[in-house]
C-alpha cells in the first residue's frame, strides 16, 4: 500500500492535495473520485457513538442514530479494568461497522488537574499511568474492529474556560512526566489512528500548530504513524499547523485552509515534500478504514446494553459502607428517594451526548432484583430546581421515616457540567443536599448514590451510613445499581481521582483557570494524590480508594532481585487472598517511591495495577514487571527519562493511602551525566565528586585566611563553606586559588 | 555639601575614586587623606551592635564588643509597635556612636517566605507592610542618633541554601506586592542611609549586579538617596556591579575590584559619569557620617538593659492560655524545668550575634518576681543533645509533681537556626519534646515558654494549658518573661507570621529550598496567611494571633464615606474597648478584601494596625487612613500599581482569622486601562465593553449557521460563544465577518 499511496500522491494536482488537509463538511473527508481516493467519516465518541442524522445542525448534540451509551471515561476508570474498557471499545467499534463510521473521536487522555473542569466526566484520571493504560484499552477495542479512534484532546486542554485561546504554561518536566505521559503511553501501547490537537496554546504556541508537541514528541519521539486532526475548529493559521505537523483540518473551512496552503506552496513558505508527507499519512488511514470496512456489519444492541451494565457495576466506588448497610436483604422496606432515581444522569453534555438504544429507570431496575423487599418513591427535588422543595422533601421524609432503610439519589445535574465550561464549585444542589439532611433526621439507615462526572464536596458525609459513588453509569446505570445495592456482585470500582474535602485544597485551586488566557501550572508534578500526598492534606476519599463486600489480605511480597541496573527489569510478586465470605475483585496498586533525589519527586508514583478476582478463602499471586520508567524523571537537560542511582521502595496498597506492604531495590543509573561545573559551582558540588573533593581538601590544606577560619567546624561555617561558589574562593582564600587557577581547576574537572 | 563633593571629586585620580568603590579592610571605607575624605565603619546589626575587637577574626562572630541585645527582629515584629522599635533603634545608633561605628547593618526586611529559613530569626513577618513598618521604624530610631543604617538583604534572599548561587525565580506582580513591598515602605518612610545588596540572583540576575533592583527601582522609583553596598564577599563581576548601581564592594577585594573598574573606564566599557556618581553618592554619606558624629558619646548600659526587657515583653506572644492558668499567683509552688531556664537561648547565630552587656537568667529573674511563691528548678534536658536524658527528665518529673504548676524552658537551640544554613524541620528536640510529655503527665497545670526564632511544630500542644512563645527576647528575656508570668505586665504581642500544624502545609513547601540554583517562587503572592486564608488550611496559630489578660470589644466602625476615587484617601475608624479587669495593650488590625477582581488577589491583606493601651473600662477611637494602595495591585501591563473599580471590604480584627467588625466601601478608579484586543481575544471580552457589545450584537443579527445557533440558550452554547476567539467568528460567521472585517473591527475597538 505504501508504495501505491506514494504513486497516487505523484499524481496528485496541488489543488487536490491541499483539498486532503481538510475536511469535506463536519464529518467527512474529501473523496477524489478521478483517483479513486475515497471519503471516511468521523463522528463523536468516546463511550458510545454519536453519528449524527444527516440533515441535522452541525454540532449535533441533539440528534443522532441511537447507540450503546456505555459509562464515562470518568466512571470505567473506576474499574481500573484494561480488558473490560477493551470489551466496551470493541462493542463501539462494532456499532461504528454498523454505522459505516471509520473513525471514532476518542479516547480522551487529559489529565484531570482540577475537579472543575467541565469535561473530566469524559477523561479517565489524575494520574498519566492509571489514564494511559485506560486509553490504550479502549482504542485497542474499538480498533480490534478494524476501525479508527482519535486520542485527544492533544495537549494540556485541561479547562473548558478560554479553551480556544488559553495558555497552558507547564514547565517541561511537568509537561512530561503527568500531561504528555498520559498520551504517550496510550500511542506507544496502543496506535491510535489518529490523535486530535486541541484548542489551546501550550507555552504559547496553538497545539494544533505545535512543532513540538506534534511533530518532535508525537511523531518522532512516540512514532505515532497516523494522522493528526484538529480539534473542531482549532485551528489558527492553517499553514504554520501543517508545517507543525497537523495534517487535517476539521470541519471543512469553505476552502480558506486549503487556499492558504496553496499559496504558501506556490510562494515557497511550505515545501511540498512537507504537505505530501501529510497527504501519505491522511491517506494510509483513509485506505486502511476502507479496507477494513465490514460490509452489512450489525450488532446486537441487548448484548451491548449487558456489557455497558456490567461495565458500570465495575465501574462504581462505594466510598462508604458503615456498619455495613450495604448490601441490602431482598426484604423489609426501602425508600427510594430524588429524582434520579427515575430520570437519571448517565451522560455528560457536549459533543459526546448519546442517543441511547434504551434506559433503565433506576427504580425499576431496583423493583427487579428486591425480591420481597417494599419499596416506596418520592421525587424529593425538582430536576431542574436548585432551591429545595418543601412539600417534595415532606414527601421524601414521610416515605422515608416509613422504611427500613433509605436510598437517595443525587449528584449533579446536567447543567452542572459539560463540555464548553467548567464549574466554580463542587456543590450538589442545595435541593439535593437538603433532601439528605432531612431524610437523614429521620432515618438512621441511608445510603447515597451519587450521579457525577466529577469530584463534590459532601459536607452532609457524616450523616449517612453508605455512599455508592456511581458517576455517569452509562444506558444500563440502573441494573448496576441494584446489582451492587443487592449484592448480585460486589463493588470493586476505585477512585481515579482524589476527592477532596473542599475545592480550595485541589492543587490548581490558585492558579485555575487562570488570570485571561494565561493559566499558569504553578503546582508543577503535584497533581491529584501526588499533591495530598506531599503537602499531607487529608482528603475526604484518596486516590484508589473503593471498598467492598468482601476483605482482601496481601502477603509475600518478594522482589526477583534487591538491586538492578536501569536497563533491566524487576519482578514484583505477592498473593492477594479473599478473607471474606463473597466472591470479589480486588484491585492491587503498585506505588514507587524515590527514597532520595537531588531533585523534586512526588512521594509515590503509581507504576502498576491488576484487577484480580477470587471465590472467598481463594488467593492469587499477582505479579508486575516494572521497567526503567518505573523509576524514573524526566532529566530536562539530558531530554531523556533518567534513573538516579539509589534506593527505591515499592510500596503495594489498596489505596494510595492504604499501603499495606513495602520492599526495597536498589537502581543503578547506566548513563553518565555529563559535567558541567561552573565558576558559581559551590564547594558541596565539588565535595560530591571524588575528583572535586581532592581538589578541594589540597586547597583547605594550604590556604590560610577565611578559608581556613570555615574549618572551625561549627554548623554554620561547614553550611558556609558547602554554599560557597567557586568564584567566592578566589576572593576568600588570599591567593590560593586564582582566577586562573579556577578556570584551570573547571577545564580539568569537566572534562574527567 | 553636594558642591564640595563635586569638587571633591574633580580632584579625585581614576584609582581614588575606584577605590572608593570598596572597603579599606572588613569593615571600613577607604579615606582619602590628600583630599580629607574619611575612613568610616560600619558594623552589624541588627539588633545590637556587633563591632568586633581589633585583631580578632575577620567574621569575628566570636569576638566583639559589649553592646545590648535587643530581641531580634522576629520577636519585635510581634510588638506591632512602631514607637517601641524606633525606641530600640535611637538606643542602638546612642551605642554606635559611643563605639564610633557610622553605620549599622540592619534591619534586614526579607519575607518569611518559609519558617525554614535559618536567619528568619533576623527578619520580621511574612507581611510586607508589617515589616516595611518595622523596618522603617527600626531605621528612623537609628538614623534619629546621627547613625546610618543598612536596609538588607535586597532582594529575594529568602533562604539560607546556596545562597551565594541561587536564583530566586519570582514573578513581576509577587516580586513588587510580597518582597520588594517589604523593603519598599521602609526605603520611602525612612530613607536608610543605605542599602545591602543580597548574595542570590533574582530571575537570572545577581542582586548585586541587577540594575532593575538597584537602579530603576530602588534609585529611580523609590527615590533612595544613599548608596548600596555588597552583602560580605557578594561581589560576582565588580564592573557589573558598579553600572548596575552597587557603589561600595565589601569588604576589601585586595585591590581586585578596584583595578578592574579602572580597566574598564580606561577601557571605556564603563563612563567615568557613572564612577562619578557612585562615589559622590559614597561621599555624601561619608561626610553625612561625620558631621553626625557625636565626639565622646557614651551610653547607660543599665537603661538600655531595661529597655530591652520593655521591648521583650512587648513582643512576646500569648499562644494558648486555656482555664486563665496565666497570670500565675505570687504563692504556691511553681517548678522550672529546662536547661533554657539557666542558660537561655535569647539570639540568633551568624553575623548578628551580640556579645551582650548582661544577661538574664531565667530562673533568678523569674525567683525577684515570684513573691512568696516556692520555686524549684529541674535541667530536664541537655543544652547540647537532642536525645532525651532519662535522668534529667525523671528529676523533672519529680519536682513538676511536687509544684502546683510546671513551667517548662523549651525551644530551639541555637545549633538550629543561624545564619548559613536553613532548617530541614520544624521541630524541636526530642528531649524537648519527652520533658513536655513527662511533666504533663504528673502535672495538669503547664506552661511551656519557648525560645525560638521561627515557627515550630507542636504535636504536644493538646497536653499543655499555656504556651508562651518568647522568640529570641535578647539579654533582658528573663525580666520580660517573669514580668509577663506573673501579670504585671499583660501580653501584647500578636504573631507575625503563620505557625502552621505541620511543615508541608507551608505555601513554599513543595519548592524550597528549590533545585540545584533554581527556587521558584511558584506560590505567587500566596505567602504566609494569604495561602493558609485562600487555601482554606487551618493554621496551628494564625498571623496576627495572641493572646492577653484581659479582653477587648470593637465597635462603632465607622467609613470617613462609603465611595471614593483611588486618588482620595479613606479614614476608618472604630472604638475599643477594655472589657477586662487588666490594664492592657491591643493590636487592632485591618485588612481589605477585593470583593471581585479580574486578577487573582489574595483573600485579604493587611493594610493597617495600630497599638492601643487601655486602662479597664477604658473606650479609644482608633483611625487609620487608606489611601490607593491600600486597594492596589501591581499592574504588570501598566508597571504601576491600579486600583480596579469596585466594591472593597474593611475588615477589623483581632487576628487575621479572627475578624469582628467589616464594612464595605466602593473605589472608582481613575485610570483608563489601554484595550488591547486582538484576533484571539474571546467574544466574551468584547461584550463587557459597551463598544465591543454593540458590535457582536449586529453580527449575530446578520449572521447564520453555526452563529446562529449559538443563540440556542444552552449554557453549553453560551459558555462556547464566550470563550469563542475573534478569529473563529470569521471560520464559524459563514461570511458576517471577513478576515477584513476583523482587522478593521480590532482597529476600530482599540483606538476607541
Amino acid at each position: 500500500m505504501k508504495s501505491n499511496i506514494q504513486e497516487l500522491i505523484a499524481q496528485m494536482t496541488l489543488e487536490e492535495k491541499a483539498g486532503m488537509c481538510s475536511g469535506l463538511d463536519f464529518w467527512r473527508t474529501k473523496a477524489v473520485e478521478r483517483l479513486g481516493i475515497p471519503s471516511i467519516m468521523m463522528t463523536d465518541g468516546p463511550h458510545g457513538l454519536r453519528k449524527q442524522r444527516s440533515g441535522s445542525d452541525h454540532l449535533g448534540i441533539f440528534d443522532s442514530v441511537p447507540a450503546t451509551c456505555f459509562p464515562a471515561g470518568a466512571g470505567i476508570a473506576c474499574s481500573w479494568d484494561r480488558e473490560l474498557i477493551q470489551q466496551v471499545g470493541a462493542a463501539i467499534g462494532e456499532e461504528c461497522q454498523a454505522e459505516e463510521v471509520a473513525i471514532l473521536l476518542g479516547p480522551g487522555a487529559n489529565i484531570k488537574r482540577s475537579p472543575l473542569c467541565g469535561r473530566n466526566f469524559e477523561y479517565f484520571s489524575e494520574d498519566p499511568f492509571l489514564s494511559s493504560e485506560m486509553a490504550a484499552g479502549h482504542i485497542n477495542g474499538v480498533q480490534s474492529q478494524g476501525v479508527g479512534t482519535s486520542l485527544k484532546h492533544f495537549a494540556a486542554n485541561n479547562q473548558e474556560h478560554r479553551r480556544m485561546s488559553v495558555d497552558a504554561i507547564v514547565d517541561e518536566r511537568t509537561l512530561r512526566e503527568i500531561y504528555l505521559a498520559s498520551f504517550e503511553g496510550a500511542v506507544k501501547k496502543a496506535q491510535p489512528w489518529t490523535v486530535m490537537s486541541a484548542y489551546n496554546q501550550v507555552n504559547g504556541v496553538y497545539a494544533s500548530e505545535n512543532p513540538y508537541l506534534l511533530t518532535d514528541i508525537l511523531k518522532n519521539e512516540w512514532g505515532h504513524e497516523g494522522f493528526i486532526v484538529s480539534d473542531w475548529g482549532a485551528v489558527n493559521e492553517r499553514v504554520s499547523g501543517l508545517a507543525a505537523g497537523l495534517e487535517l483540518e476539521m470541519p471543512a473551512s469553505s476552502g480558506a485552509g486549503d487556499q492558504k496552503i496553496i499559496e504558501a506552496v506556490r510562494g515557497g513558505a511550505l515545501s511540498e515534500e512537507t504537505l505530501d508527507r501529510a497527504v501519505g499519512r491522511l491517506l494510509a488511514i483513509i485506505f486502511k478504514a476502507v479496507e477494513n470496512r465490514k460490509a452489512n456489519a450489525s450488532y446486537d444492541p441487548q448484548a451491548h446494553h449487558e456489557l455497558a451494565r456490567v461495565a458500570a457495576r465495575e465501574s462504581m466506588v462505594l466510598l462508604k459502607n458503615e456498619s455495613s448497610l450495604l448490601p441490602l436483604k431482598r426484604e423489609g422496606a426501602y425508600a427510594i428517594l430524588g429524582d434520579f432515581a427515575r430520570n437519571p444522569r448517565y451522560q455528560g453534555g457536549g459533543s459526546s451526548h448519546i442517543k441511547p438504544t434504551q434506559l433503565d429507570d433506576i427504580y425499576e431496575s431496583i423493583r427487579k432484583e428486591a425480591g420481597a423487599a417494599q419499596l416506596s418513591y418520592a421525587q424529593g427535588y425538582e430536576g431542574d430546581r436548585d432551591e429545595p422543595n418543601p412539600e417534595l422533601i415532606a414527601q421524601a421524609v414521610q416515605a422515608a421515616s416509613q422504611a427500613d432503610a433509605a436510598i437517595v439519589f443525587v449528584g449533579l445535574p446536567e447543567r452542572y457540567e459539560s463540555e464548553g465550561y467548567d464549574r466554580n464549585h463542587l456543590r450538589i444542589p442545595a435541593s439535593h443536599v437538603r433532601l439528605i439532611e432531612a431524610v437523614a433526621d429521620v432515618q438512621p439507615n441511608v445510603v447515597v448514590v451519587l450521579s457525577n462526572g466529577s469530584a463534590i464536596e459532601m459536607p452532609w458525609l457524616g450523616r449517612v451510613k453508605a455512599v455508592l459513588e456511581g458517576y455517569l453509569g452509562g444506558q444500563a446505570l440502573g441494573g448496576a445499581i441494584a446489582d451492587l445495592l443487592f449484592g448480585n456482585v460486589s463493588p470493586s470500582g476505585k477512585l481515579a481521582e482524589t476527592f477532596p474535602q473542599q475545592l480550595a485544597h485541589n492543587p490548581s485551586f490558585l492558579n485555575f483557570p487562570g488570570e485571561g488566557d494565561r493559566a499558569a501550572y504553578q503546582e508543577g508534578l503535584f497533581v491529584g494524590y501526588r499533591y495530598y500526598d506531599a503537602k499531607r492534606i487529608v482528603p475526604l476519599f484518596p486516590f484508589g480508594h473503593g471498598l467492598s463486600y468482601t476483605t482482601f489480605v496481601y502477603s509475600d511480597l518478594e522482589l526477583s532481585t534487591n538491586s538492578i541496573q536501569d536497563t533491566d527489569t524487576l519482578q514484583v510478586s505477592l498473593k492477594v487472598t479473599n478473607t471474606g465470605a463473597m466472591q470479589g475483585k480486588e484491585v492491587v496498586q503498585l506505588y514507587v517511591k524515590d527514597i532520595i533525589s537531588r531533585v523534586v519527586r512526588p512521594d509515590k508514583e503509581l507504576k502498576g495495577f491488576a484487577k484480580v478476582e477470587l471465590l472467598p478463602g481463594e488467593t492469587k499471586t499477582v505479579t508486575f514487571t516494572l521497567d526503567q520508567r518505573a523509576f524514573a524523571y524526566y532529566n530536562v537537560e539530558l531530554k531523556d527519562w533518567h534513573v538516579e542511582t539509589g534506593e527505591f521502595e515499592i510500596l503495594v496498597g489498596h489505596s494510595s493511602q492504604e499501603i499495606v506492604l513495602t520492599e526495597r531495590v536498589v537502581v543503578e543509573s547506566t548513563v553518565v551525566l555529563p559535567k558541567a561545573y561552573t565558576r558559581h559551582s559551590t564547594v558541596g558540588d565539588l565535595m560530591g565528586d571524588p575528583q572535586g573533593a581532592a581538589i578541594i581538601q589540597s586547597m583547605m590544606n594550604q590556604a590560610g585566611g577565611m578559608m581556613s577560619m570555615l574549618q572551625d567546624g561549627s554548623d554554620m561555617m561547614l553550611a558556609m563553606m558547602q554554599n560557597m561558589p567557586l568564584r567566592a574562593l578566589v576572593t576568600f582564600s588570599q591567593g590560593a586559588l586564582t582566577e586562573q587557577g579556577l578556570d584551570d581547576l573547571l577545564k580539568h574537572l569537566n572534562t574527567k
